[in-house]
């Protein structure tokens, strides 16, 4: 029988990112972030396969967002619309009670080649994917690679204004002022 | 003394890349490299420090073309302008007699996935290069950040069609095109 424990994997979240945070992920062990969230190792592993998990476990249903949230816009949307719908749809995903939470996080994984590029190589999937879901849409190359490619920028400019120290915008209305900003970059005398 | 051999880098580098492309990187020695080149193991390690570095050795020289092209352009250009400048002389590395090793680099490159992420990391490093050239000539982010991976965007894409089978247009006018199609893309109706 499994032992009910308030929000075990939220608790176990908080205890790694402080840990990864205050000693780095390298001196982190998971007997350490059990102990900090007060459950045992194995309560650990029924959530996250290793520490890594707790900073990417939830990289599928954040890609995911993106993907569904382009697919729901209107089906003769221009692309670059089309993928603003996907940005605003994943930027649901990061509530303002998430924030703290993603400064951390991205501290952690600032410190860090490694996971740098574990996060680069997420994002840049996100992205061959929304041009994968705009090309089934008939739009054509290069046009479908430089609407999502652009729009990554986009989310990830708006991403690093959101935890940025002091920013209380939220990240819906950080991502339409990025979008404009793209289109004056790329207006005709831009 | 050196022996006199005559381009013995681009002979190893030819003789590396079919080698990768028949029996995949892992399964390609320095001995079967040089053997090819009819160079010895000790001339490969004049010109090369390991066989990877065959494929990414002139890194550092590369992305420099982009970030001397975009200080070159006129200090009053808009961004795009100004980034433009830059994939401009970048491209400029890529003459059309380059095109057939560039296929099959680029073929090497997309069966190894380790490799892949190597040349994705190389490329996301011009981009935050490109962007802090911009802020220094006084481009404020999020700006500097979207025009400068717009720019990657549209060179990555330039780069693909023009190592696509057939394709005859050369890099410079394929850059030429896509950033057309991405400032139609960003245009206010797209």
């Amino acid at each position: 029988m499994v032992r009910w424990e308030p929000d075990a994997a939220g608790r176990l979240r908080r205890a790694a990112l402080e840990l990864f945070a205050e000693r780095g992920v390298e001196a982190t062990t998971v007997a350490a972030i059990a102990e900090r969230a007060g459950v045992t190792e194995r309560t650990f592993f029924r959530y996250f396969r290793d520490k890594r998990e707790v900073l990417f476990g939830e990289q599928e249903a954040f890609a995911g967002l993106f993907v569904d949230g382009l697919r729901a816009s209107a089906p003769d949307a221009a692309p670059l619309e089309a993928v603003a719908a996907g940005l605003r749809a994943a930027s649901a995903f990061f509530t303002d009670d998430a924030r703290a939470g993603a400064r951390l996080r991205s501290t952690v994984i600032d410190a860090h080649p490694g996971l740098r590029e574990r996060e680069l190589l997420k994002m840049s999937d996100v992205g061959d994917r929304m041009a994968a879901a705009l090309r089934e849409r008939g739009v054509a190359e290069p046009g479908a690679s430089l609407a999502a490619k652009s729009g990554i920028a986009v989310f990830h400019a708006a991403f690093a204004a959101w935890i940025s120290p002091g920013e209380t915008r939220d990240l819906p209305e950080l991502i339409g002022e990025g979008l404009r900003e793209l289109r004056a970059i790329a207006g005709r005398n831009g």
